[in-house]
C-alpha cells in the first residue's frame, strides 16, 4: 500500500473540526494538540481496547483516592510529576534567555504538595527546627541579588520549607511535629542578606501504597526523591523563584522519581565555619550548627528583555 | 538562536531512561510514546502551571464521579469517547486489508456502556420490545456471510441493543422498563439468516451533568448521538464484529458526539414490505410494523491473510 495511511486519515482533523465557534482560542489551541498527540500516541503503540480500559481504570482509581481523602491526598498531581510534567511545566514556566549564559536567575523546580499559604514569619538569623530529629544543623545563609544590576535585593520574601529527618513534613506528621516545624518565612536585610538555622535535608520516598507507585513498580523504577530544600523567593516586581536545592552527594540526583533537579540547584554542605555576630547561637533541638550551606540566589527583574512570552490566554 | 530548542532537549528522553530493565518490553514502548506526546504537547502549547493544575482538578473531579456511583458512572470513560480516543482504538483494533476492496468486513464501532452481557435468548422472528414506547416498529434482517467464501454462516449469534424512544437504555430507566427490554440474542438459521422486530432507534444526549459536558461546552459542541442500533456478532472462528447502524436521515450523523459512526453503518428504514411466513405477527406494544430494515454482515474468518498484527504484548 505504499504511504497510504493505515488507519483513516481525516479522524483525528474531524474530532478538532467539531469545535464551535464560541470556543476560546487558548482552549482551541490546546484541545487540538491534545487530540493530535493522543491520536498519534493510540495510533503509534496500536494501543489495544484492553490497554485503553487499563487507562480509563487506572484514572478512575486514582481520581478516586482523591475523593476518599477529601482532597487531601493528590495521587493525579503525583502522576504528573513522576512523568515529569510538572517539571517540565515549571521549566516552560521559568523561561527567561538571558543576555550573559553565565549569570542567569537562579533555576525553577516543582513546587510539591508541601507548600504551606500558612508559614510562620521568623526573625533573620533566626532557626526553623522547634521539634527533636535526627538530622543534622546547619546554617544556611546567603545574598539574594538583581539580574540586571547583579546588586543585593533587600525585603524578599525568603520562604523555606523541608521535611524532617524521618522524610515526613510538619501535616504529615501530627504526632511527631508542630505546625510550622521545619518552616518559615524570612525578610532580606538592608544588605540583601538571609540567615537561618535548619536541616540538612533527607531522601524520602514517594507514597508506596497508591497507582503512582503501581506505576513505577510497572516502570521497574525506585520512589526516591533525593534530600532536598524547598523555597519560594518573592518580591515585588520581580519573577518569584520556587525551587528546591539537593546536597551534592546525594545518591538519588541523577534519578529522582520527579525529574526536579538542576544542575545549579545541587550545593555542597561544607563543615561550618564562623558563624557572624549578627546570628544568635542555635539553642533548639539537634544542638549547635555542625554544616554551613551558602546559597546565593538571582532573581529577574519583571518586564527584563528575554522574558518568554506565552501567547495571550483567553 | 536559530535551531536551538527553547526547553532542555534531553529531558524526554531522561524521563524514559529512567525505566529499569525489567519493565516489559510493551510497557516500555506505550510509556515512551507517551512521554514523548505528553511532553511534545506541553512544549507546543507552552502549557501553564495554571492550566496543568485545571487538567489535574478536572480528572480528579472524572474520577469522583466513578468513585460516588460504585463504579455505575464511568465519566473517564465517555472523556474518551468524546475525545475519539475509543473509536479510534475500535478502529485500530479491527484494521483488517482486504484483498477485494468492495466486499469488506462490517465496519465496527464503539461498544459504549449499556451492552449487559446478561442480555435474554430470543427466537428467530422474535420481537425485543417489550415495554410501552413511542417509537416505529420495525421489522429487521439479514444476512451473515463469510469474507473469504462469500457464504452464509449459520450459527452465528446476533446480540441486539437499543435505547428506548425516550432515549434511554433498560438499566438507566427501572421505572418504565423491564429487565432486557430492547436487548436480544438470537442465531442465525442454516441460510445465515437473522429476523426481528424492534424500534426505529431515537437519537439522544449524553448526561449533561458531568465533566465530559463541562467539557463539550468548553469546546462549544453539542452532546447528541445520532439514532443507532448497537450490534455484537459472533462465530467460533472468526473475528468479532462490535458495531452500531443509524438511520440515514439523523442530523447527528456528521458530528456524532462520540465520533463513531462509518459510511457503510449508515443505513435506510424503508417502509415494510412483504414479511416472511416465518416471522410471527408483532404483538407486542405500539403494534404492527410500519418500517423495514435490511442490513446484510460480512465477518471476516480468522487467520485471513491482511489481519492487522499487533506488536507481541508482554
Amino acid at each position: 500500500m505504499g504511504s497510504t495511511p493505515k488507519y483513516d486519515p481525516n479522524f483525528t482533523q474531524h474530532v478538532i473540526d467539531t469545535c464551535g465557534p464560541n470556543t476560546s482560542p487558548r482552549m482551541k489551541t490546546i484541545f487540538g494538540a491534545m487530540m493530535r498527540h493522543l491520536h498519534d500516541f493510540a495510533r503509534e503503540v496500536d494501543l489495544t481496547p484492553e490497554e485503553w480500559l487499563a487507562g480509563v481504570k487506572f484514572l478512575n482509581e486514582t481520581g478516586k483516592i482523591w475523593a476518599e481523602s477529601d482532597g487531601k491526598r493528590n495521587e493525579m498531581h503525583r502522576l504528573s510529576d513522576i512523568t515529569g510534567l510538572e517539571s517540565l511545566v515549571t521549566e516552560i514556566a521559568n523561561y527567561v534567555q538571558t543576555e550573559d549564559p553565565n549569570y542567569t536567575p537562579t533555576s525553577a523546580a516543582i513546587l510539591g504538595p508541601f507548600w504551606s499559604p500558612n508559614a510562620t514569619w521568623r526573625e533573620l538569623g533566626d532557626s526553623v527546627i522547634q521539634d527533636p530529629h535526627e538530622g543534622v544543623v546547619t546554617y544556611m545563609h546567603g545574598v539574594i541579588r538583581d539580574l540586571s544590576t547583579h546588586k543585593p535585593i533587600p525585603g524578599v520574601t525568603f520562604d523555606f520549607w523541608q521535611a524532617s529527618s524521618n522524610g515526613k513534613y510538619d501535616f504529615q506528621d501530627p504526632d511527631n511535629q508542630s505546625d510550622n516545624n521545619l518552616r518559615g518565612k524570612f525578610k532580606t536585610d538592608e544588605n540583601g542578606e538571609y540567615r537561618l538555622y535548619c536541616l540538612r535535608p533527607t531522601a524520602y520516598s514517594l507514597p508506596t501504597d497508591g497507582p503512582s507507585f503501581q506505576l513505577l513498580n510497572a516502570l521497574d523504577r525506585h520512589p526516591m526523591r533525593p534530600a532536598h530544600i524547598h523555597l519560594m523567593i518573592t518580591k515585588d516586581n520581580y519573577k518569584p523563584v520556587i525551587t528546591q536545592i539537593y546536597p551534592k552527594d546525594d545518591p538519588w540526583l541523577s534519578t529522582d522519581t520527579v525529574f526536579a533537579v538542576k544542575d545549579d540547584l545541587v550545593v555542597d554542605f561544607n563543615p561550618v565555619g564562623k558563624i557572624p555576630d549578627s546570628m544568635k547561637e542555635h539553642t533548639g533541638p539537634g544542638g549547635k550548627a555542625t554544616k554551613e550551606l551558602e546559597l546565593n540566589i538571582v532573581l529577574a527583574p519583571l518586564g527584563v528583555a528575554g522574558h518568554s512570552d506565552p501567547e495571550p490566554k483567553s
